[in-house]
């Protein structure tokens, strides 16, 4: 770690004590976190396995032979760190974690529901029940929902300083993903162009697997990139992230090569309007149901209620989704109210099976007034289909010639 | 799906017909599959969440709005697959899945204990039990481990010609990876080049993040490609996989950049005698932790026992760590005894702290006889940091000039 990057060291200190704060209620002294990205919020680990015990008024971090050094280096470095031990697990993570928890003074320690498997349950239960005699464990481990992700929800001011870095850089990656896209090229083509792209704006990788879907797989909202070649009148649906300093951000553009068809460029505008209502929807107090449905009534109205097959949006963070969920009424477990500091998509789509799909996304802040569109890239319904204008630009041959 | 494709279809009928042979000595009637690599294993679904009821004498597939389409096309298509049906989940997975198990006649239903939560235990527990009268619930969710594990640890014919192939493309990528290591150039600088070979080559994706370890980084077993410049005489670790029709391989190089140093090429050449001995020690018979031992010991009798802080292989397969882990006794749940069709890495390693790190990984599938290796690239202690040697190609700054 660089003095450069120590000087703007994420709030540990903050976020740990606002977990802490909620434990009392809950009637917890400690709580194990195991969520690879809650570990990174609090703690600044990135690894892909460890464990923190945060209690009412320290933490130990757990881990294993690749990262004991390099934690423990980071961890003396910091000045939001204080608070925070590090242990090396020599065996299995399960052994290490019980020995933390009998070194301190807990006796109810919230763990991970979401994401604690039967099996670690189990062998961390039994690690800690192993008393003479059969007497009940002093120590009881309690399923909890949602500890860390409560905080996690909305993003403090470096956080949305970072997010809003990466959607500059998306942005960038976008405007350009844009112009590789031409008949006679294959979605995979495209995809590792895109990639290409994202790393070389700066992204330290793709969010998550890089759509291209078109023609008829742009009507599989999750159509994954295939060695189909791309022709005159297809939709062609983008849709890519890339993870900027740990946090992800995510966008979608769908183009159509020419020659137009009314029938694209009808729900297209009927896709655009879903997704300008839904972001003038985004304000503090409203329901994430309320923007879902703002997108989703302006789909009915031009009838395409049935097109539309999936939520309006999802949180953006150290996860490329998680919560606020933006979807229908008992689509999620928490409907939540938005408060300023919440980032997250909005991408309304309409599917139209067999024929085109479209969707326009951008990641959006809530502000205390409505919210800002971190994404900027136009939105504009008609691709770059033109070999002949774009000579030496990659791809572009004529599919007639293959 | 193409033709081609579906006329090499894998094996999912044997392989269903393998997991059920083993539900009755477990008390199972069914068994409830979410790990996506298992259900990709027994019906080719590959999305990011979908179920598996798998019955004695039949499948159910239940997937949500985003695969609904693909997925039933797909079954529809297949000639292995005449067992299995498709449902929606319209709302939540859980929903749907309990409701697939009400319309079973079964009753013990195995779920997999090492991926589901605590969560979604409760969940499904409380919608099967909800029953009038507070009786017990007729329905027990009993959870088990390795059900579906147990059939993937040993690969099939199809499966081990896609792995060997992915281990040709492999091969191909590390022999061009090499040519990019030089001074000047950055860690993350050669992780985009050795990721752009990957794709180039024909792997759908990277099947884990590219390791480019250079000086004191290599020292580190899981260092993250970052900006430090390579310097003449650093060591340099390049770790990289892919994944090839689902499937995953891996390998590791390492080289040291001119000037060579007597502390590196002695330790270069014990995990060298390390990677042949663990090698030569793979056959049909031979537990797994015999094959760490031959690796282990031959790097304790050049006095680097200290310096080997990991395993010394993992499965391959659908997922990039599987089964088995070859690995000190006590260090693995399970201490497999090797059979043919068996494939895995073999990778020894020495970690100095501050000064280098070196490892060296291949892929092997056990024979009837011994091993064959499956990736293909010399192993050269001596990197190719000569810039003038290389005009033209990537990178070869002069350091001093930054």
């Amino acid at each position: 770690m660089t003095l450069a990057s120590r000087i703007h060291e994420p709030a540990f200190s903050l976020r740990a004590d606002a977990v802490r704060r909620t434990l009392p209620e809950a009637g917890l002294d400690a709580v194990l976190v195991t969520h690879p990205p809650n570990l990174r919020y609090l703690t600044g680990f990135d690894g892909s396995m460890g464990a923190l015990l945060l209690t009412m008024s320290a933490g130990t971090l757990i881990v294993d032979g690749r990262y004991i050094t390099v934690s423990r280096e980071r961890v003396a470095g910091s000045s939001e760190l204080g608070w925070l031990g590090v242990a090396l697990a020599p065996r299995s993570l399960e052994e290490a974690i019980a020995e933390a928890i009998s070194g301190e003074q807990v006796r109810a320690i919230g763990v991970e529901a979401a994401v604690m498997t039967l099996s670690r349950f189990d062998r961390l239960t039994a690690l800690l029940g192993a008393k003479p005699g059969g007497r009940p464990p002093a120590i009881r481990l309690i399923p909890c929902e949602r500890v860390v992700e409560r905080s996690r929800i909305v993003k403090d001011p470096g956080e949305i300083d970072t997010l809003r870095r990466a959607a500059e850089l998306l942005s960038d990656a976008a405007a350009r993903a844009l112009t590789v896209v031409a008949p006679g090229r294959t979605e995979l083509d495209i995809a590792a162009d895109i990639d290409a792209l994202l790393r070389s704006v700066g992204f330290s990788r793709p969010a998550f697997e890089t759509i291209v879907a078109s023609g008829p797989n742009s009507a599989l909202p999750h159509a994954r990139p295939g060695p189909r070649r791309l022709s005159p009148g297809d939709s062609v649906v983008l849709d890519f992230g890339g993870v900027h300093d740990g946090y992800c951000v995510d966008l979608t553009r769908t183009v159509q090569l020419a020659p137009a068809t009314t029938d694209f460029l009808e729900a297209f505008e009927a896709v655009r309007a879903a997704h300008t209502a839904a972001i003038a929807a985004v304000r503090p107090g409203v329901k994430a149901s309320q923007v879902d449905a703002a997108a989703r009534q302006t789909l009915a109205s031009r009838g395409l209620a049935d097109a539309f097959v999936h939520g309006t949006g999802h949180g953006l963070g150290l996860e490329v989704h998680e919560e606020p969920r933006i979807t229908k009424v008992g689509s999620s477990a928490t409907d939540e109210v938005l408060q300023p500091g919440m980032v997250f998509t909005i991408e309304p789509g309409a599917y139209l099976a067999g024929a085109f799909g479209i969707r326009i996304e951008d990641d959006v802040v809530v502000t205390s007034e409505g919210c800002e569109v971190l994404t900027r890239v136009p939105i504009d319904p008609v691709g770059y289909g033109r070999p002949a204008a774009r000579a030496g630009a990659a791809g572009g041959r004529d599919p007639a010639g293959d």
